[in-house]
């Protein structure tokens, strides 16, 4: 059994990687940190994470954790988490980050877009981007991964095959996203408090989102040369679950056919990715709890514009999901190792 | 005190003409029907409109309507409306209808997208379209009018003013659009059942909703020019409200003050439009149960695209209001008459 | 015009009073408080209130207001309430306190439940608890108004009448009410946050809530001898509205239609009391947005046992619409002045 | 590996049979029933089941079902399963029936409760309720199973240790139950319709639920003598889950730690049931998608009344989970095959 710890493990992705983790039969973890509830069981605080009957969460001691896991999941706020991760990483640990400190490769960019400098930047080199249909060789032979924020992995899955292809043209690209809620994180905020959020819908962040830069980057390393999107993420009243309506004017003729054949033939041997039936379209639904990505597609003919739709559950393939694929990648496990469960629906 | 008859009356745009007509203090409604309703009090199938302790719902005989009513509202579904509209027409009563039969003035266009015929031309001639922030002033003179789909009135408004001064480039307007449960009306449809829609979220109908001609007509009527748009409606776990971001990319430079001034310039003496200043978005939550449309302004400098973002409650400002909203205007009341109330937040 | 302030209208009863007032042609409000956002626009934190275009919250600086207006609601949190409501009566002002320091008649009880002591005991006494349903009378002539918690709104307008006529066994009530997430209050706090309330349900509080000796006081009174009860409340995944389900043993023989006919009577003058057929139940969604209570009664035949359900909005007739009402008797206003709206229904 | 056949596969209960089943790894699912839907593939009405990708619905033909299986789940309307059950049962095959018509062991009861006689009394005999908790030796040998319904299984558990402890005066037992909407079935019906239950919260059958001479008679055998419950459920706006509030006087003095010992010792060594500490109450949430009932006691000193809540996901724990829990009984599985999930959380 490999030693794994969770730094960060009692916020919505925390306790998503514990609940994931139970069902993993080649790891088991070993600590799990929180500095507010540092002494509490986490059984007490999440009485549904009752199969952890002795953990109990601590504090960030380094030092102390090092000798606890080999491998090192980081669930912390951005900023927080480069140094850790550079610590953990120069110890000769495997680390998988889950926040945005170690995801965008242009150090300029991410101090332009996140307000601090990296004061990493040889570690930063080291790091591999966790989308594993774009990066599975690279992320089998890593040790540091950055692991994908939610919106990009629902954003890129969309349009990596049309990229490739060169059906579209990128000069207008729209990303409109919808995240359920636990996407703001587990914190005490009237915006995000039930009354705030139910019944109602509304855009935020428009145009100025900290995904773009990871979603660009991502989409003009595909492409070859540098692409720019409009990117607009919505709250949804609902729990879990991104869905991301992606426009793109047609590069050349092709039929509902071709595009379709090109997004199956991109995806067939991806585990977590469906390709949908043309003129079938995704449900955040069908994909709750669950590390799949549910991809539908239409072809406008009346304007000649390519849509394309995809459903993730923030917390599972947006996050927690993803980073146990990524370890199950790094540690030679089958890929889909505690990850082949079904969605839990209605 | 005006008498008004609400044909179709049992669904939700008819039961919320009668929770709206019940704060009118100049007309009086005189008859709601519902075929298979008929014989039953209106508060027995709704509590909540225990007001009218008398009204019984009645089938929809024309002939004994005639003498009941001077004003016609009809709630009936596409197709049921054309007879039943020039009948009423026909007799000299004023009508508003809140189905899509008037709303195309082409009934070639009004053919090829609802599948019939139109089987009454010349009184079509005679309809006026609704949405009074266009066409007050022929609304005031008007015995028949088209009430605006939910989607148009929200999707023309977020474009009006850009249209009007040639800001935007019209070649790819993007209109992503996501709408509450109510308004797939009231029915036994496992897919609108409770736990189909509850934590989910989807579009449908990508491409091809048959709103996509009305928003198109209208469009095109205030720009001078034929406009074709990507119109793309998704479903909200909400009751109430459409949030519509529409994207076009600028025509000419711009600043984010010149634009949001247009659209103050453009409402400003409207009774039921609210610009929000530049950087506020709207929410689905601020106009539940209002006629307002709340309008948030974003100009992406980075991809030189112009985001405009509308928020109405697609029972009120969407259907019902905006029908009481015509008819103040036929009847010469006060615009605002039944319309003032603020929404129940939360 | 007379004119009214809100000491704490930031909060969920603070707003609520705006939203309401604002359709009262007798009153206007002059003032608003909010210690957190003193200086800001009330149109700016609450886009829906837009309808104050002017008003700004300001500090809760007793001498300046007391200038401002003749009646002044509290809307404070309990404790916080006691010195305000005393400073402004002892002015001469009519008051309004949304709070619980002045429902309890007993200050030992208050400091039992509440754990500080009453320092007013001399204005506590003139303080009318204000259920028009039992105090009517008293209220009309009061000028301090302790007006009802939620729960104990729709618990003691159960009871009345079975009381009333010694139809039940009193030894062991019990009330088990189920409320939406507004009742705690507008606040960051994680218990409240969306992700921990939505999907989810739970009892709390269990037979320690404050609202327990408010409740056993009035029905106390009503019974002419002291009554004990069992009272649960739950959270439930909604905006608005308390549903309490209410169990007594018969105390001696009666037929539904007796128990049905008892409920009209009591209640066939009451304005904001609607007494459901036999075998019909009230719904929350059917009295959001209103100062009604429905009411639904069984009779279980099997057990001898008498149900009683009844459902409010917690922050109309639970709060805010409640305290309108005391102020229309207060100012002798017509009852239903700027409280005779229909709920918002779907 | 055990072939299992599903009778009515594509409501919710079939479909969460489904879900369960994926993850087992003794038994293969060789065939799924649906009249509406003979000839469809179960993942094209059910994307999130991708994995059944072969299997196809077939209609309820006893004769060519027979050959496919050895284990029959029949999750068929109450009525349609007496027949089918009877057949698969004479066969020699083993059957577990979701349906009420074996639960009730007096014909007589069956027949005033459900308007039909019950026609294979002789089976009936044979029937064991499938609560493992009262009857897991008996369910190991037994070759036809009454699985219970979701409400009594909530209900029984919450009384058992104090039935069998004698802890209550069982004269006057209130069960208040609420439930998630999915216990409705998957239907097309405009009670159980988005926008009639969202913001909505009801009673319904009060005094005269089905459930309740199921529960009478599990308790009256608990106990050892006759006891007749008010059970009154309630209709929740969210998708999956059972909350409980059970009151009953306390029939001779304890303390707090008394009750809580006694609920501990009895159910010590069962895998799904969680007793909490004193003073922390269930929640819906914590026990979602999974087997689990979470308990919680509070003991009113204040009215001598025992208060149990108990949380169970109504479609887990309340049907298709309990069925495989018996299913692995009779087949001598580990118990805990294929439910050891534990809850999405958020």
């Amino acid at each position: 059994m490999i030693k794994v710890c969770i730094c960060g493990g009692s916020g919505y992705t925390g306790i998503e990687l514990l609940r994931i983790l139970s069902h993993h039969p080649g790891v088991v973890v070993t600590g799990a940190t929180s500095e507010k509830s540092a002494g509490k069981k986490v059984s007490d605080l999440f009485p549904h994470l009752a199969y952890y009957k002795n953990l109990v969460y601590e504090p960030l001691d380094r030092g102390k954790l090092l000798e606890k896991a080999e491998v090192f999941f980081l669930a912390l706020p951005h900023g927080a988490s480069q140094e850790t991760v550079h610590f953990f990483f120069s110890k000769n640990k495997k680390v998988i980050d889950l926040s945005a400190d170690y995801r965008l490769s242009s150090p300029a960019l991410y101090e332009k877009w996140y307000g601090i400098p990296h004061a990493f930047v040889q570690t930063l080199k080291k790091a591999v981007y966790g989308l594993p249909e774009l990066y599975r060789k690279r992320i089998r032979r890593a040790r540091l991964i950055a692991n994908p924020g939610c919106y990009p992995t629902g954003a890129i899955l969309a349009l990596i095959p049309a990229l490739k292809g060169k059906m579209i043209d990128v000069s207008s690209i729209i990303i409109d996203s919808k995240s359920g809620t636990s996407g703001a994180g587990r914190k005490a905020d009237v915006a995000v408090s039930y009354c705030e959020v139910n019944e109602g819908f509304r855009a935020y962040s428009v145009g100025t989102h900290r995904h773009t830069p990871e979603i660009e980057q991502e989409l003009s390393l595909v492409y070859g040369k540098d692409i720019r999107v409009n990117f607009t993420p919505h709250l949804l009243p609902l729990d879990r679950g991104i869905l991301s309506t992606v426009y793109a004017p047609l590069a050349k003729k092709a039929t509902p056919g071709q595009i379709v054949d090109a997004y199956h033939k991109a995806y067939k041997n991806e585990p977590f990715v469906r390709v949908l039936d043309y003129g079938k379209y995704p449900n955040i639904k069908n994909v709750r709890g669950t590390n799949h990505c549910e991809i539908g597609l239409k072809l406008n003919e009346r304007t000649h514009t390519l849509i394309v739709i995809t459903a993730i559950d923030n917390l599972v393939k947006g996050a927690s999901g993803q980073a146990v694929h990524n370890m199950n990648l790094m540690l030679g496990f089958e890929e889909t190792t505690a990850l082949d469960t079904l969605a839990l629906y209605p």
